[in-house]
């Protein structure tokens, strides 16, 4: 039976399938939305809307920004000769508050899923190789840095881009085990991540 | 620093202000609705601006519904001399998904916080009174069950409502002890919550 009425209830359906979100909780947040001051309900649901709708990716790394560069890629105080191939914007979060990484990024947004034939298409990859091929020749790119997860899609997709990418010659790097097997990168400390980025080895 | 553009990192900071979300829930969120397509997020959006606009309470037991009078209220299925008062709609859906009560309900939507000075006034307590006061003659209120949570607010609330009450004559009663003490009634299950109601007892 519907206790709550049309409204309330279409909330908390809503609500329900975003990620983490159970019945309960889906609840307890519809009947504090409810409660709120209907000017904060309408802050909310606009930046809900501008969220989505100003969403851009940066030209070069692929992050999600609101500009057309990012501020690391525009950036001249950055090593733009060593890319970081990352799987998230979060992951890249991650590694800019450990305060030690001094280079740029790809972020992958996403990554191969060889179990539901996903490929590199699907993800940020090809804009990579652009970014290798067409580099100025006064600042080439000399290292690629990997550092996808640790999780069976993570080190297949480490595995295709040190595939592709070795006959080019630029040193290919996989952060060090540091990280832990099955972990995700962007829920470890910042220790363990610049720990991992001091002991990257050469593939 | 801002990674992640200004609109998202704003809808990041207003999801972290919703109860139970932390800074990492709000972030997963955040990528996630960035990541929907733009329709479902408007009607996201809009949802939540609906059911803020359009909330009402029951005229008669003060719950949350879409309607004057909740279907509750209006059913004449269910034994109107008998109200069960609750401190939230969340405790209505729960003691009506027992199946075990055919009376009404009188939502307090709060309860009394003697600690910070919260009284009577600030919660539906007058339109209970106003309830026994002017029920028909022809179906007077015969008892009134208090199941407000076993919290120290909760059993204050059914205290001071057994205090003004006990000189009606009415027959008041508190669910049983079967509610764990402490407890929070919306999340006790369906069994616990019937022998609750089967073991009341009169104060």
């Amino acid at each position: 039976m519907n206790y709550y009425g049309t409204q309330v209830t279409a909330l908390i359906e809503e609500l329900k399938r975003l990620p983490g979100i159970g019945p309960k909780s889906a609840q307890r947040l519809a009947f504090h939305i409810i409660s709120m001051p209907q000017e904060h309900v309408d802050h909310l649901a606009h930046t809900l809307v501008e969220a989505r709708e100003k969403i851009r990716y940066c030209k070069y790394c692929c992050t999600i920004t609101d500009s057309e560069v990012c501020p690391i890629c525009s950036s001249q105080k950055r090593d733009h000769s060593t890319i970081m191939v990352v799987e998230h914007t979060q992951d890249l979060a991650a590694y800019e508050k450990t305060g030690q990484y001094n280079g740029v990024y790809h972020v992958l947004q996403g990554t191969l899923v060889p179990s539901l034939g996903k490929g590199p298409d699907q993800i940020r990859f090809k804009e990579l190789m652009d970014r290798i091929e067409h580099a100025d020749q006064d600042r080439p790119v000399k290292e690629i840095i990997l550092a996808t997860n640790s999780s069976l899609d993570g080190e297949a997709t480490a595995m295709y881009i040190t595939k592709v990418l070795k006959p080019t010659g630029i040193k290919i790097t996989r952060i060090a085990s540091g990280v832990p097997i099955g972990g995700e990168l962007e829920y470890i400390d910042e220790v363990t991540l610049s720990r991992a980025l001091d002991r990257r080895i050469e593939l």
